[in-house]
């Protein structure tokens, strides 16, 4: 399901200049159950299927005979809301396992006796964690130097100075009768570099005057 | 880099029940350069790569030529918040084009004159949009009728009453010491739809307040 996200573009150059590597393990395969099921019903008669604990205990204490962990995360809805913030601090970890959430629901034991830090990506509920611990992993990873080609780019993205990114533009000049601002093609160092800063500003104030 | 997430478990069988329909198209497609390029540098001299407005013009112009479409959305972190409310609303549209970010911007005369909304997963920035696209179809195909085998279970998510779900076991009653809650194993359903109601309502007010 997310192999390709991981495997594709910047996160596999990444993997080949091995400056992160990415483990994806299957539940399926630390599951004592014969038939390798690990959800069952659950426990006064709700609708969906739960995530069972034994196959992640299971799971999780395999990777740890391995090596250490920084944090045992868990994506689910009602947790941390995950920012640049957020991101920025896991990209300075060594090794983070991400237990992807199940749309019903996991053991609530788990998150109470395994789990080191819950973290949502917004108030929406999907059919799994997967796109989730993969967004995660993707928007960490960028952040490792060297992963992406021109490190500024990380830094002049949306977030990173608390404002919103000015718009860019590229050629043509013209499209359709579409312009490019002047300014942009002027040359001018000085006078960019104002138009950039009172854009990110102006921007900022009417999309999200939150952030200021 | 997201045909795996959408041809993979729920969101596959919703296609093959005919539920819905994915369609997947390279910008490299539709340009007319001869290298198959799309970006270019931005004007201004800014570090990183513009996605070109002619590829997206000529990809939307011949979709649009086959069919009918509600919304044109673009997905940037500075958009409106996706939440379950827009993925309640978009999930009752019939077609909809979800044009996939760029990490460093696409030319904003696309925004300006192309795109009909502009959605953001969070405050974040990744390394492109099409993760984020992946995860705007599962959030919404998964409320179609019929996606998800037992409808209550949509239903009964976080956020669809303005609650956090409460927790949930399933088997084995006791892990390891950890015990499942006594009430859920009483059969008393009056005692156990309480039970769930305070534990929705805890949780609500305890991890997100702004929720009530």
């Amino acid at each position: 399901m997310i192999g390709g996200a991981l495997h594709t573009s910047i996160l596999k150059r990444a993997q080949d200049k091995s400056l992160v590597e990415f483990g994806l393990h299957n539940l399926r395969d630390y599951t004592l159950d014969k038939h390798k099921r690990v959800d069952d019903y659950p426990y006064g008669g709700e609708a969906g299927m739960v995530l069972q604990i034994e196959p992640i205990d299971r799971a999780i204490s395999h990777l740890k005979s391995q090596r250490d962990y920084d944090e045992v995360i868990f994506t689910t809805p009602d947790g941390e809301l995950f920012t640049q913030s957020v991101a920025n601090q896991l990209s300075l970890l060594n090794n983070i396992i991400i237990l992807c959430g199940h749309y019903k629901g996991i053991d609530y034991r788990v998150r109470e006796h395994l789990v080191t830090r819950e973290i949502s990506i917004g108030d929406f509920v999907l059919t799994g964690g997967e796109l989730a611990a993969a967004m995660i992993a993707d928007a960490v990873v960028r952040l490792i130097p060297g992963v992406i080609g021109d490190e500024q780019s990380a830094l002049s993205d949306s977030f990173q100075d608390g404002l919103l990114a000015p718009p860019v533009y590229t050629r043509p000049a013209e499209y359709k009768g579409w312009k490019v601002p002047d300014v942009l093609l002027s040359g001018h160092e000085k006078k960019i570099q104002d138009w950039r800063h009172d854009q990110a500003v102006e921007r900022t104030k009417r999309l999200r005057p939150d952030l200021l």
